[in-house]
């Protein structure tokens, strides 16, 4: 039974089947937002949704089953796993009623399957997630100044600029289009500066100090696509260089040891050599 | 007659008349949008036109019958006789009348030959077109993500803002403005957050993911560009470097067969050297 | 005494503990910023703020006497006792009255000792400020077009839009706004546009050379970055080449002196059998 | 005479005067925009100005004086007597009357000299031009896009939008500010699209198209800066490792003629022991 249900999970044609299935789900969840449809048009998305939620759930159970505690070993079966189960939580019998029934949005997230059946663009997201790490430390500093600058707004401009500074998650909000340069003059720098004269300096400093951390954030991450970029280019250049020396310094080798074996041959010979001139000597003196 | 259209076609100053008919025409296109010009001379200007295009028409007749089969391996001609037929269908007996009049604008394509007569801007043209696949997965990522956010905003908050979410198209050019931080604050976070409190978390996680996948994108064809400039550089070095290192062997190499050489001379030597001792050594014993 | 503050000043835990009361602090700091909390809960948070001012100036005061002049050589430790040095002169008995109750805020500074507390957020803005001479040059250039461009401006356009060139400080505002494209088009350009026409083109002119300069600051930051890199990781490659190199070099100057060496023993050996010859040819005639 | 002028030209002091004064005169012409100073003041300002304009009369004819034909070859010379000699036609006995007043403001430019007597500064601004020509062609194809996009703009929205697309001049601003992603939605994309259902499209496909190829104009820049640093850098290393090869190369060859030497030296043994051989066979011979 379990081979069987192996045999089929790793079928070409039922990935096939399930990278289908989860596009005809997501245009079927596309079409639904267009309010224009007759209501029974929208039942009947609704009725073909249950379907897609019902073979994905089949999906998941044979994985399960076929591969046990391997399914977890790969993350991208655990994303599928969780994407499934929160949508089911929205459709069908758990169908979230009236003030939770925003919750049924949590649905399209199914569609967010289309990264994981398509290969290509799981190394995206991969990549994407790689880049992380390396700059958590900027993120890090960042919010440390998106903190002290939201206190300071907020105490600062707070009363007289409620929209924009009224709490700190507003002061978050506008300390961002600060960063982003959205409104940056029209809609805060000109507007808080017309009461708060001085203002425009603190904007400016905070507007270029994160930006430039932003920057930073930037070149981090390419610096990072670069050097495994060189690890994957120059690693074998260099490498084949350093055979090469390797090579060249084993030959050189070879010939130290030729003429140290040719230099004791010529030591011995020499040996020879002066047992015969010393015999020769004899032989004069003998014949003398 | 083939042989005198090929001379023709590939004369240097055939290629020189059809660049200066290409400036002439986009120049006169230009002239025609002053609405302040008299009726006549607007007439003036579609009559010029008219014999702009009679002239690429011939151009692109002549060579045709000239290349017959070898025009359509150069993607640009290809290029060129679509950007003709296309504006062909805007102009004379072929003018589109009532509600297609509009497609008269597509006259001013041929104003794009600007790009194929001038081989400097080819080539730029051509380095962009080969950058698009390097970047076509993180541009079906961010497809995917637009689309989900597009699905998702349009469902959540389409009722309430008709104009910023209204259907799935006003929900992708919103969430495009999001991307590229225009009016982020004072025309989408700010409006939306009156209404839903906690959409301003949706929309800066929007906002920095597919951000961060757009630098990814930019980091993408950075690297293909660096790549590129790379094997064009360094090859060169890392090959000069392994071709030294080449002639460094042989070199070694020759040594070794020298010493090689010079270690059979030796032993003959040797074997000589033995050979008169042994002879002197008999001579001796035969003296005494 | 002194052995003791210096033991209790280098001990894991007491950084620790500064550390999560640079945190609490902080904390408590923002909760400060939130204007629906009771008077009473306000001045809670007041008398908190005191006990963490103690504390830190107990902190600094514990580090100045066991580091003594040690102290000022690291320029965190400086950064730190400026920080509390300047909150403290916005709390307690020293709480500025008033027109200057404003500088309280001053006390949220302390929050920034978030990154001075946290290694890898301190190595971010080392870095950060790392980069700054690097692209001072280009800093100069920027101020040098902001201030002509800010005379020109408040010159031409004041008179009639006193908001946006009203005065050389309101100048600088509105062309940071066009350099950063913020409210280009719909708060400036047309705006000035309208009452002088050709404006359009100082503008664009203005900003295609401002961000041309900002491309090349980031640029100049980004080689520098990579330049790092590329000492880190090649500088090891081509050093392990160069050695390699030399090793080659050496073994291959001991074969020269080996060959050498056997050369004058075969020069030895040519003398000894040249004698030898001497010998044998004055006893071949001595017997006939 | 003539040395003299060069010697005082060529003075460290005569250059930190001209430098001095270069900053006192930006500085009073900005002072001079403060439109509260009493006219007395201003009139003291133009005054002074004009003393200034007289310094700057007398350094640039004793440069033209001492230097001759030389002056005029180095361009920063050449842009400094255009400098002074255009913002003298707007003081003194040359100031400009009634509508031509406005030229005045070209004495501003006089400020520029801040970047020519800066060497540094001086430095980024050549680096700035010298990345122009590698940015040209770019620059060629964005020019036909906005060339082509405004006609088009202007034929199509031409006529119900005055504003941003009334003529060539305007559809090229709103152009720009698709590109930099100014007031994208709010001012342009949703404003047309409400009149023209489709344009959206038309706009974010320009959008796209242009800020690619900024970006390909960013990133040639960049690969620019970096091959310049890779030649500094690598150059010297590749040099390093490729005369490391050629000093090996050329001691292996002088270890091949040594070893060839000896070779030499053996075969003249080997003759000799022939000949003392073959003597001996003879005196054995003799002897028997």
């Amino acid at each position: 039974m379990r081979g069987l249900a192996e045999t089929l999970v790793e079928d070409r044609r039922f990935s096939s089947a399930v990278m289908v299935a989860v596009i005809a789900n997501a245009l079927v969840l596309g079409l639904d937002t267009y309010a224009e449809f007759p209501v029974t048009v929208h039942r009947a998305f609704a009725y073909i949704d249950e379907v897609f939620v019902a073979f994905f759930v089949f999906e998941q159970t044979l994985k399960l089953y076929a591969w046990r505690r391997l399914f977890f070993d790969n993350a991208w079966n655990v994303f599928d796993l969780s994407v499934v189960t929160i949508s089911l939580l929205a459709v069908g019998p758990f169908a979230p009623l009236g003030p939770f029934s925003v919750l049924r949005i949590l649905r399209v997230l199914r569609a967010l399957r289309l990264v994981s059946v398509i290969p290509s663009l799981r190394r995206v997201v991969e990549a994407l997630i790689r880049a992380v790490p390396g700059i958590s430390a900027i993120l890090g500093v960042l919010t440390v100044f998106f903190y002290i600058g939201a206190v300071m707004t907020t105490s600062l401009y707070g009363a007289d600029h409620k929209e924009l500074f009224g709490s700190l998650g507003a002061s978050v909000v506008t300390l961002f289009q600060l960063m982003i340069f959205d409104g940056w003059a029209g809609e805060v720098v000109r507007t808080v500066g017309a009461t708060h004269p001085g203002s425009q300096i603190f904007f400016m400093v905070f507007t270029i100090v994160t930006g430039f951390a932003v920057l930073n954030l930037f070149i981090a991450v390419m610096v990072d696509a670069l050097r495994a970029e060189h690890d994957r280019l120059e690693t074998g250049d260099i490498e084949a260089i350093e055979q090469g020396q390797q090579t060249t310094a084993r030959e050189v080798d070879e010939v130290e040891q030729s003429v140290r074996a040719l230099e004791a041959k010529v030591d011995a010979m020499m040996e020879k050599i002066e047992t015969m001139t010393a015999a020769l000597e004899k032989h004069d003196r003998g014949n003398s």
